[in-house]
């Protein structure tokens, strides 16, 4: 068992740090918060042992896991990775690129590994962590042979004590991939909710209507925009794409109803029912 | 107890069947479905007591639940209606304005209620029927005034026996807001699918890395055509309004990584996070 500091007590810091402990991975866990508030419920909540700043907190770690927004979390790679020694650093971010970018600055690149494992809720801060995050999800590892085959080698025992299955790929795919499986739906999900409120403000119908479709293609709405707008920026070239290709799929859409062509129609519902291939 | 018969024995009516056998409010359950295999199912997995054809079926029962796809509901409610003495007729389905246009032509209009109980799933078909349906969602009864105060009433006791809460509205009241809650969500994750499968069609990456958040939203698009392409073109209208507010929401995200502007994406993104009012 290891010493592990978290930094950034909120979902998946939070979540992860209490799957850590159950697994019996971590000897202890610290916790490292810019927020004093997400510190002291972190403590209380038992999400870690104690906490304690930056730099104490790397010194006394073999573990340190990166989980802040990805914008603070390139910001803060090349001061962590200088201060290491022996220690491994992973960051949980849901961009890649830019963070490799940063960590190449970093005499001690060779001690990051950068992950990004494939959980999450439309949930933020440490009251939002769960028992049983993670499992059965993917884990990313990006750019591998970057990284000293130990510090690999830690990380993917740590994925595999949380139940996860391990993908390896460079950055730069997984930044693309990520816009397709991620990004995209929680635009659509924000975009959805901005639709509905825009046109339903003044009528409670909608409230009693709401079901089970609609829930569940909205809740990613719920999600914190601090967390969410730096990834958009740090992705930025690969959402915008996305983004075209997906107005232009709901261009079809309509273009069917404008012009009554409900067989084409039929067609491009039949079309997407091939998803039923990628979701279990 | 009475004697119930569902016309159409998939998802909604074989749902139903379990749930008014299971309640005790049907004494007997009587299947009548045009596509043999599905009748045939529906009494191998005891979601029906026997089948019959429409007509026999009409004269042995009180209560009539109609739970076919919008378009043919359509077109057998007033041969239904023609048919019925003293018997409830009910349907289930998305659009009811067309409906309750269409049953004003049978001399037996108020033996009819128009309702849509807020539920389904991604599934279609006997084997998509499931136990617990129902339970804690909406189903909007649609111009009352328009049937007899006894139809009504067995109609409520229905909805109650299911554990539904009623919603009362006018059918085209009930159409602008279904698209709002329901249709736009399925086409918003019809257009993703396609999006994703469009782009991604030689990558096996995403099949590894699809995870919650990308399930949820485009769980939806795993939708049967024979049912939604009949409820896009009953609703047509309501539907491209919305839609039309989609893209142009959409268009503000774009707008916003296009001009990196990101302090104008978080207002996006914060004012989508007031679903949570409407989610519980």
């Amino acid at each position: 068992m290891i010493n592990v500091t978290v930094i950034g007590t909120g979902l998946i810091g939070g979540s992860m740090a209490l799957a850590l402990r159950e697994k019996k991975f971590a000897l202890k866990i610290i916790g490292v918060d810019q927020n004093e508030q997400h510190a002291k419920a972190a403590v209380e909540l038992k999400l870690v042992d104690e906490i304690a700043t930056l730099h104490d907190a790397i010194d006394k770690s073999d573990l340190i896991i990166l989980a802040v927004p990805v914008n603070d979390a390139e910001k803060m790679i090349v001061d962590i990775l200088d201060r290491v020694n022996k220690q491994v650093v992973i960051d949980v971010g849901s961009i890649k690129y830019p963070i490799c970018k940063a960590a190449a600055e970093s005499k001690n690149r060779s001690r990051f590994v950068a992950t990004h494992p494939m959980w999450g809720t439309e949930y933020s801060g440490p009251h939002s962590a769960v028992h049983g995050a993670f499992i059965d999800k993917g884990a990313v590892i990006c750019n591998k042979e970057d990284s000293d085959v130990d510090a690999v080698s830690l990380t993917e025992k740590l994925y595999a004590a949380l139940g996860m299955h391990l993908i390896y790929m460079e950055a730069e795919d997984h930044d693309l991939h990520a816009a397709y499986v991620s990004h995209i739906s929680h635009i659509t999900s924000f975009a959805l909710a901005n639709t509905v409120l825009e046109k339903e403000r003044e009528d409670d119908a909608i409230f009693e209507m709401a079901s089970t479709g609609f829930e569940s293609t909205v809740r990613l709405a719920k999600s914190n925009s601090a967390m969410w707008v730096p990834i958009f920026m740090q992705n930025k070239e690969n959402v915008l794409d996305v983004l075209n290709e997906h107005i232009s799929q709901l261009r079809k859409f309509k273009s069917c109803l404008e012009k009554d062509n409900y067989s084409y129609l039929g067609e491009l519902i039949e079309n997407a029912n091939k998803i039923k291939r990628i979701l279990k």
